[in-house]
């Protein structure tokens, strides 16, 4: 998407055709800075040091790393060593093991002199194809925003989301701002509120930032905010994006997303989730009881970035010395409570059928 | 209630009989600081800087301001005086002209000698009935927690607030939180979760402050995370406060309350509210509907401060620039989502029966 008019992505090669150029987005939302990244081990702390970070970000990442390591030594032992390095950067993350055993795959049984090559191709492939998922989520989720503008006879669509689940996450469009960049870019009169997402507020420092860089009209609030907003007829619609959706439609996001699912049940607004296809998970059933919730440090909730006074970025602390803080990081949304998924197929309703009838392939089981 | 093992209250006359001693909150909870109230215009800046915060102990540092002016100066013109810059230090609080009210109908007709006796006289009373009323509201709320702890077989017993409710907002005591003070002084072993309760954190900065000061178990959590707990059965109960309760049982409580009644509906959790009688809203049948919610400055959403890793405390901007941000203070909890009402008279349901059924003489209209 664009900022300040020009397009950008998150990643994406330099115009000498090596190098990639990466956003850190540990600078935003006070300052945009890019990155050139010229070797492996760059590439492998730039996710460590989450100047990247989002599922889908991540796994391209790596497979541009890989490719940075074949072009200055492509011998077995160089491609080995960049995996295993980029393997251990985020322990967790699925589409980073996933983007490592496609480029080992592609790479392993070829010639190291036609690595580099074959490794910087399937990098863009990799960053191609998350684009095309994302497009076409967007592409799906569209005509909900248009629905709600005709109805509302092109008056302001108020559409609440949760996080980052936007471009700055993905190669480009992002999974639940994606339907909103298409209605924006339609000419719909689309505005967000952005929830700020304690505590590591990504509404407030990515969401908020990447709205604005491509002008979409946008408010921040905080996380209490959302069922009163919904309560007085100031949402149309929630969008939330989703780390990992079960067989039967539960959605394992950002923690507090259950809290703004409730509220819109309640108000009978629409709550939907956008989603790559890839990220169900066909072996859980009931997510409540089966999705282990990750707790991460206490510091997390006690200890906040911003910009001082005098433009510098400085950390305080926000709690009594000697209280303790707790901070699960996500939770998980029943299916009851999620009016339908946006998928790069299509849209279905969170429930097993709805998911199956859009994967047939992955039915059974 | 205590700190550091001494007793406290936020407003209390100094050793020598006269001076007004009062913690400044603006201070919390970096530092424990007291400011002893000299003169009327010094009790009017406590109020308006916010050094003294919450309804009951607004009107009682009121009362104790016009007993300070009537020291100095207890002619008419002094007594009218004083009256008038106190009631315009904080334009919404109901207490503050009640206080004010009562302390001219005791001064007013009354010699000037004898007016600074009467005054000191007025605003003790003032304060201890505060005290009363919160320690009656303790007193009623303990069973609750009482029979969990049974029910438990003396296990921890968890219960979440929501914003400060505490001794802090009012002379002691407390209203939510006074039922927890007695049953910790009581040997039950409870602990808090404090919702942090953005945007002004007064869960994290006062409520976890005083619990912590008392010696009483707490953990501070982002307002997103108590739906997750009470999926996992890490929540027993929500005591919150409110700011004003209409004669059918709704609340209009910090942003956010709404939220954690929902989830705690969804779960099966109680969810009560504790007040003092004196802010029910006899006028009001429909909070969603009736009450207008102030709309504050979206600084209070962008502007953080906090703990400098020198000890200076320090103001820092969280999100970029050009984004604007929303600010409702406030939300109604409809009474549907609240199991009962916690007052000085006893516990009744959050309705209109349960409501009149305590409080008969307001039954009318």
């Amino acid at each position: 998407m664009k900022v300040n008019g020009i397009h950008w992505r998150p990643i994406q090669l330099a115009d000498d055709g090596w190098r990639v150029t990466i956003i850190d987005q540990t600078k935003l939302p006070h300052h945009f800075e890019t990155v050139d990244l010229e070797t492996m081990d760059q590439a492998a702390h730039a996710i460590r040091a989450m100047l990247v970070r989002g599922a889908p970000l991540i796994g391209a990442t790596a497979a541009y790393g890989v490719a940075l390591a074949m072009r200055s030594d492509a011998s077995d032992s160089s491609l080995d060593a960049a995996i295993d390095t980029l393997a251990r950067t985020r322990p967790t993350a699925v589409n980073l093991f996933w983007a490592l055993e496609r480029m080992r795959t592609a790479l392993h049984n070829r010639p190291p002199s036609d690595r580099a090559e074959i490794a910087y191709q399937t990098a863009s492939e990799i960053a191609e194809e998350d684009v095309r998922i994302c497009e076409a989520i967007g592409d799906n989720g569209l005509p909900l925003l248009k629905e709600i503008s005709e109805r509302k006879a092109g008056n302001r669509v108020n559409v609440l989301t949760h996080c980052n689940a936007g471009w700055l996450a993905t190669v480009d469009w992002g999974t639940a701002l994606s339907p909103i960049y298409k209605a924006h870019d339609a000419g719909i009169d689309v505005h967000v509120w952005v929830d700020e997402t304690r505590p590591r507020n990504q509404g407030a420092s990515l969401t908020a930032w990447e709205l604005g860089a491509h002008g979409v009209p946008h408010t921040v609030i905080v996380d209490n905010a959302g069922g009163h907003l919904m309560q007085h007829g100031q949402v149309d619609i929630c969008i939330t994006g989703t780390d990992r959706t079960t067989r039967t439609g539960d959605v394992c996001n950002k923690i507090g997303t259950y809290l703004k699912a409730l509220a819109a049940h309640d108000n009978g607004i629409p709550f939907h989730v956008a989603l790559p296809g890839p990220t169900i998970d066909w072996s859980v059933r009931d997510g409540v009881s089966e999705i282990p919730i990750e707790e991460r440090s206490g510091d997390e909730v006690g200890i906040l970035s911003g910009r001082a006074e005098d433009g510098s970025v400085v950390s305080i602390s926000v709690l009594p010395e000697g209280s303790p803080a707790g901070n699960p990081a996500f939770d998980v949304t029943p299916a009851r409570l999620v009016t339908g998924l946006i998928t790069e197929r299509g849209r279905c309703a969170a429930s097993e059928a709805g998911l199956q009838g859009l994967y047939p392939e992955k039915a059974d089981g």
